[in-house]
């Protein structure tokens, strides 16, 4: 039950500090953080958290980091739909405590798109569904390959979460222009409730994108990277 | 007393390192750092102070902090009044010591309100007197469970210090444009001296806010997380 | 076996973050990430992939870097043709990878410089051959110096990767500006190959200069810094 | 022997990483890093050669440092001499490069101040000399006050490079506007010879605010929070 409460903690704050940092920060005039600034915060909240938590749940915050270890073996079946319940719980509950917030703003008319993700139309840059594909699926592979790599026996012990955490900062750094970056099926989920409309239609390719190059990436450090 | 003083010296850095930042470089014309540069300033004098005096104070620098800790049950009751006693000395001495530095400007006029926090029309970004609040109390919060959990005996050993400061970052990243960010009474009061005028009549919920989050994330902590 | 496929996905992540980062989001309008966020980009590839893969192949992920570890004497003769062969897989896919995915972007018609390196009208800010050169030498030499001083078996356990993922951000904060940095054939041959024309012309001191300080560099450690 | 060349190449690498960064990327149009650019590459600078080489010397990489470690009793007087002199061969090394490839520029005609620090009308922000002391004098004390605390036997091992290098990236986010952050007579030293007349008439406060700051801090330190 710990580890649940964990994950939703988890999830929690990756979304209030990732999307609450965009959705307030990022676009501020004149001093405002831009995507350098988001990048960072998403990258901070899975650094703090999986030291905060990490030693209670494994500090996933993410069905697809979830799947991605289920299928590297680190991670037992019955334990996956609980965990990205919990995950998709937070990730909700975060997105809702930003819309309150935010609808406390003296010039607040709209939430346009919130911090939500989308390709084609909806893509920052506008980049299309098949462009927007291929970047989830590369980025959330290698996203895995770094947790499996780094919480490995022979990795340096204690450093993982700085790994993770930086991990999910580059892979902001490149990809906000293309999707606005997911790899994170809870948190795209969450943005895309409160957008609404196309957001949602969209949504499916944060389900699947994420989620196949997780698993690939459990595949291949299984059969490659994970015993001498 | 040592650890009084490494309070103190810890809370000065703080103010000094995380206001300084935002009075002298934020605004900077093209070069400047903005709201960016002050989330790091923030953490970084926390992350640098914790490793320096930790190990004599415990590092709190921060009468939240304290409290959360206190509620968490790792901080003695007879320590409290000295310890937030200590950090509000430190912080008005940092505060002073920007004041006569930017006097030395030639083209200082006014302080206007120095680096303090505020809500409604002293919002950075016009948020309300509640989204105020509920950030306010939601980044402390997460502010204690982070330092809770990171300094946990089952978390990784001597990673503290960086969770806990980029975490104080990440509060930055979200939160400056909706209060200027606060999360630390002592740093909002030495600011608020020195604003004067509304900024004090403000200063209440920099008070509440934060302690109540840190106190509701210490009862947390102590119920779910502390032990196995 | 592995080691070659981990350097080959080291390398890869490398060019796909930080060449992808300059690509897609360094000049995006207003809210880009700037040389800045692409020096970041570039660290934090390194810094991930060497927690993530160092402890199977020593993540050189660049041949100047394994064969600078060459000249100091970490690193062994008959490996040095099948690693600079992964890398340069690596690199060259990560290319074609970035080419698709930009290939999908609705304005776009050319991919002008994409991320290559260059000098003199190919320089981003309009530096000489001889200042490039310079620059590519000293910056691989002094990586070099960080990566063998780290490594070492008298500097603390399990640093090494922040202190050299960080160094290459270091020198992309110095050297953008110069020859949109390089420091590594690998990286460069990928880019001129897609950049073409004189880009290719120039790709020559992208593999001279980086190696030649990085031999300098191995020289230098083993005969001053290597034992006590 | 080894140490002072060990110094020699940290204190070129601090002027060639922290002034090249101004020099040559600060402010290049649109995507140039700023000041918080400059403050991240001081920092690194000093990480980066604390990991590789501070097993070796130390890392002092700066006579103030030095002294104020002499001042906590935790280096020796016949010492002193030898290290500064690496000190100041390797910072004038260092500025003699960056002379050398910026000459190399297309647009090249005046250096103008280098990265020279200054007062009053050379300050970058027009902060005048008691400003200037001030500042530099307590950035110093503080420097050594983390330096001291960060590498005591009671602190975590092996953090202290990040404490330190990330202390004086902080120190620069406070400072680059006041004096252009010096907290360093042998990088001050360096940039001065280069940008000549008024620069050089300066340079005194370069050596005595933050020497006076270092020793200050030793004491402090020894007095206070050496044993417990």
């Amino acid at each position: 039950m710990k580890k649940y409460l964990a994950e939703l903690f988890g999830t929690f704050w990756l979304v209030f500090g990732g999307c609450g940092s965009a959705i307030f920060a990022a676009a501020f005039p004149d001093l405002g953080i831009g995507f350098m600034g988001v990048a960072l915060a998403f990258g901070l909240a899975v650094l703090t958290m999986a030291y905060a938590v990490g030693h209670i749940s494994g500090g996933h915050f993410n069905p697809a980091v979830s799947l991605g270890l289920w299928a590297g073996g680190k991670f037992s079946t019955k334990e996956i739909i609980p965990y990205i319940i919990s995950q998709l719980v937070g990730a909700i509950l975060a997105a809702s405590a930003l819309y309150i917030i935010v609808s406390g703003k003296a010039s607040f008319e709209t939430i346009g798109g919130f911090a939500a993700n989308g390709y084609g139309e909806l893509s920052p840059g506008g980049y299309s569904l098949s462009s927007a594909f291929i970047a989830e699926f590369l980025l959330t592979m290698f996203f895995l390959l770094i947790i499996l790599g780094s919480t490995n026996e022979r990795a340096p012990k204690g450093f993982a979460p700085i790994a993770i955490g930086l991990g999910l900062t580059l892979i902001h750094l490149i990809s906000i222009p293309i999707t606005n970056t997911s790899v994170n099926p809870a948190r795209s989920m969450s943005q895309a409730l409160f957008a609404g409309g196309e957001y949602l239609t969209q949504s499916w390719l944060f389900w699947v994108a994420p989620i196949a190059g997780a698993v690939v990436a459990g595949f291949i450090h299984k059969a490659l990277f994970d015993k001498e």
